[in-house]
């Protein structure tokens, strides 16, 4: 059963690929899944149905049969579980790839939230661009902990994984508003490899679709 | 084979079950697994075998044989997904019930952390108490839909699971620090029912004997 996900009617990135719903497009593009998209205004996201379907009023969303599903990670997770390309074959790798998509959203993306929340929330405010540099060190502090253990790897624990996904996703987001990144340069260049994979782009010329108007090639 | 997990030799918390050691306590405790305990110093965390075990220099980990796992949440989901007692057999309620670990982690912990950033590392700096309230309007925000979400209902979806352990987990250190979650005595229902768990009252007294001096009694 081909599954349905959510994206933003009109995304707040025009088309750059920093909405949620891309990781979510480049889970299914690896995994060789197609996927419809439902188109959702800020108006729907808060109403009654998409509710019911995401509490928390965001996208994406995952609808598969009787199955629906909400939290990026989640859904990754959920396609990587059942489809093959996104986790090793090996129980104890499969375990630390997993390891990695939570490292992801609840270890490097909080301070870089945190800085999207200053630059978006508290732009007009007075202390914003005092606060700034501390938040910067912390993302910094976080950066030089995953370089480190990167090295010269491509990829964060063997081959290419949901774990990475995850990852890169996050990182490409920070890197779209800071050139912090490139002081990592083994970091950088593991975020361009992400971007480089056939199903990252893929992923990004679809919801680039989105926003020109122009349907991707079916 | 008993896994061996790390916890603060010295806690912050001073043994109030705010460390993240208790999240994995716990979900052994709920699986019924005993488990292994070895306590590092703040030096030791930053040095490089703990470093290799875990990238950023946190706790808790995880070891059991050849697994080295670091982050919470994989290790919650790694317990939950190799014994009973913390996911539904269901393909599809336990795909749920994972969803609810990711947006304890990813949707409901960031404006937390964020609070707690402020309070700790920003709590000298002119603006942080006229930033605390937009701050705490975001969680309320969230806390707000987790309300409307859970109603009436016991746990977030059917029976306790993994993600209930996680939310819960995550909402109890707010709870710690701020009155606000009394304002949706549905959600701090909740929060008390997830304490309330002999498995929970395990785990938390066996994080207070570290800090106390008294080992549990085995």
């Amino acid at each position: 059963m081909t599954p349905t996900i959510t994206a933003f009617a009109r995304s707040p990135d025009r088309g750059r690929g920093l909405a949620r719903d891309t990781r979510v497009r480049w889970a299914l593009e690896e995994a060789g899944q197609p996927y419809e998209v439902r188109l959702v205004s800020f108006e729907q996201m808060k109403g009654p149905a998409h509710l019911a379907l995401h509490p928390f009023g965001q996208i994406p969303t995952y609808e598969e049969g009787e199955l629906a599903l909400f939290e990026t990670g989640s859904i990754v997770l959920h396609i990587a579980q059942r489809h093959a390309g996104l986790l090793p074959d090996d129980a104890n790798a499969r375990a630390r790839a997993i390891t990695w998509m939570f490292a992801a959203v609840n270890t490097m993306e909080p301070p870089i939230l945190e800085r999207e929340t200053a630059r978006l929330l508290e732009r007009d405010k007075a202390w914003t661009e005092e606060r700034m540099p501390g938040i910067e060190d912390r993302i910094r502090n976080r950066l030089g902990q995953l370089s480190r253990r990167l090295g010269d790897a491509e990829w964060l624990d063997g081959e290419f994984s949901a774990g990475d996904l995850m990852m890169v996703a996050v990182l490409m987001r920070f890197k779209a508003s800071s050139e912090m990144l490139e002081e990592f340069p083994n970091v950088f260049a593991y975020v361009a490899r992400g971007q480089a994979r056939p199903a990252y782009k893929r992923a990004f010329e679809a919801q680039l679709a989105v926003f020109t108007g122009m349907a991707p090639a079916g």
